[in-house]
């Protein structure tokens, strides 16, 4: 792209925001059952159009095969009427939670008679970048629309054919249950430009959510004005305590690492107390070879296999997201904790423990967004927590803070009544 | 300053910032008692050392006067005993607030079992940025101190030896109860590098307040890649309606603009319906002059009185913070919901009304922190709406909106509880 056109790039990024703002301002008001009627209308056109959007697929994944992209990536691209049917039906799931917009947070009468109340209205314009699957382009926008916010897709270019249909589709059930179509866009253009354009557009868009790996939110949070909720990157950890149930804890370690390594709640660094280093470690140094997975320990832990391999300063920061666990055996529930502070990420860490004081000590003095007693990290999810969607795991403290459902897709406003009050 | 001494400032910055941090750690586990305990030491140390900060605050007044600075800054910057005696009474009464560190926002048992809570935790680190009156450094370390935060506070270069001065005594009633010092701290350096590193400081700061005038925000919004809450600044509208009680409106209107000009929740513009304009605009120009207050009207009000200066358009941008008030005649309830819309900075505006339905559709339209009906927007107050003390007024949506009181100085974490529970 030439600098020549950035201007008008950016222009067009700014009139999408617009026309996203005064879908909002509509949407804002209208009832959960329109807003209900809608989902299910965007459901069902998705099925209507599933050839359409198998089309486009077609097309983008040509593209990502001529561009030599790896199998992994092309499976998580590839659409096909399963996925195509589990979106539709994502977005009837969405239809029928409960609506966040207009819920009383809090309420009471002041001294003076006057009635307040915080009640949930919707952001406005939230924006969404986030790479890969094509999927995510429905469970967005089902979610903002629930919540009565238009929003702003930037999906990965390589799927821009997939979302372009998606979007399509959804406009236009939209418009045909009489919403207005501009709350679900595509930010226009490609490259970089266009989200800077986005990012900076503080004041149209209320909110960004940034969904994908490490490099892309640290650059959002970096270069955004508006407000950013960073999302997902998990440096997990399992730590056994001296009087964790062994058993438990092997099957738990298991869990966490090995049933769905890829994914941002799976554990990716487990410690163990000294005192329970000689009996656990050789029986979790098996399970975890029998699943296949390769343990990047310290000299402890190194001690007791030659099947381990040694851990470089940067394993302890490693997000993995796959079939390796970095390990190290800790003096104390303290000195776990003390490590836990300095390599995680806030996002989810486990204590095994039977004692109510460490499982309490543990609790509060690690920072994270969830803290899990005896129970596997890979709990620490939307759908798993009851919310019945999630838009994305928030591992910072403003505003929301682990999984994030419905409400967190609000803020909230203060209604105030009175009957001529003054201030005296 | 020379370029040589900035990485030396950055690193004192940064080295308060990670005191903080270590004290933060501390604080976040301290019972309400410890907590109480240390507030009020630090309210009665204000006492015992006003003498002290008296004369530090002679000093600031001094070097302001050479300057030639204005008298009315020079009062908002002066202390005396009745007003260190105030900054002890806020302490003792945030003391005796609840402490928003432990409550259960949400909690219930899972279908499979497991327990899951969402309880208030601290930020951990919080920063200020205020402008002007030395005040702000008690209540702000008090209200981070009762939240379980460390606090870096950053206030205007005319109040350095008074705010330093404060701290100093604050530390030391911190230190006294066996609370650690470092909660509270002044940002080391002077100027503008000083808070610029402190707005980079993500990762060792949770959160960046900014209280003070319309430019220090924007400064701060823009370059901070600290999370921003962003307080304060008011452009607030009454609108009286057609169906307005028009005696209780000029209550209202004058008691808005006049009360307290130099608030962020007072009025800056009238809008009326021309159904009652000419019942009411010329009771209200008398009135409003009469408080001394200057219109700067639209041809429609100008029509009234030749007292009224003609408004130009950034008349209806402009947060005058003093006796002047923008005004409009509006056709009808829409017109005045999209006036606001433009041109309100969405901290508060009020309907005066005796419909019901008018009453509905400002309050679902207006989408500002504070929508008021019949009544004054000066109730816009933590104080007033009973939180017993506040930070500032957020006019963003994230996180926080309209007075943020303890509980928004808190973020919150899951905590789930299992009996082995591992995910199928």
């Amino acid at each position: 792209m030439t600098d020549a056109q950035r201007p008008h790039e950016q222009e067009a990024v700014l009139t999408a925001a617009r026309r996203a703002r005064e879908a909002a301002v509509d949407l804002a008001t209208r009832s959960r059952a329109a807003k209900d009627a809608a989902l299910n209308a965007m459901a069902a056109a998705l099925e209507v159009d599933s050839a359409l959007i198998m089309a486009a697929n077609a097309n983008d994944i040509d593209r990502a095969r001529a561009m030599h992209t790896s199998e992994a990536i092309i499976d998580r691209l590839k659409l096909d009427d399963k996925r195509i049917g589990a979106m539709a039906d994502g977005l009837r799931q969405v239809a029928g939670l409960v609506d966040p917009v207009g819920e009383v947070v809090r309420g009471y009468t002041l001294p003076n008679g006057l009635e307040l109340r915080q009640v949930r209205v919707p952001f406005g314009v939230v924006g969404i970048i986030y790479e890969a699957r094509p999927n995510v382009t429905a469970d967005a926008a089902g979610l903002c629309v629930k919540s009565g916010n238009a929003v702003l897709l930037r999906g990965s270019s390589s799927a821009r054919e997939s979302n372009a249909a998606i979007v399509e589709t959804l406009r236009r059930a939209l418009s045909d249950t009489g919403l207005p179509p501009d709350a679900v866009q595509l930010v226009p253009g490609d490259g970089h430009e266009a989200v800077k354009h986005l990012m900076r557009a503080r004041g149209l868009v209320d909110v960004l959510i940034p969904r994908g790996g490490a490099s892309l939110i640290k650059s959002v949070v970096e270069e955004s004005t508006v407000p950013v909720i960073e999302t997902g990157v998990g440096n997990c950890h399992v730590y056994v305590d001296s009087s964790a149930d062994l058993d438990q804890a092997i099957a738990i370690l298991l869990n966490a690492k090995a049933q769905r390594p890829s994914v941002c709640n799976a554990a990716e660094t487990f410690l163990v107390h000294q005192a329970v280093a000689n009996e656990f470690v050789p029986k979790a140094l098996t399970a975890l070879k029998d699943a296949g997975v390769t343990v990047h320990g310290d000299e402890r832990i190194r001690s007791y296999s030659k099947d381990v391999v040694r851990a470089t300063d940067d394993d302890w920061d490693t997000e993995y997201l796959s079939l390796d666990i970095a390990a190290a055996v800790v003096d104390s529930l303290d000195d776990a904790v003390r490590h836990i502070r300095k390599h995680g990420s806030g996002h989810t860490d486990a204590i095994l423990t039977r004692s109510q004081a460490a499982a309490r000590r543990f609790v509060a003095a690690v920072d994270s967004a969830s803290v899990v007693v005896n129970a596997s990290t890979r709990f620490t999810d939307g759908g798993e927590f009851g919310f019945g969607a999630e838009i994305g795991i928030s591992t910072q403290k403003l505003h929301a803070r682990g999984p994030m459902g419905l409400p967190e897709l609000t803020s909230t406003k203060y209604i105030v009544i009175g009957e001529g009050h003054v201030r005296p």
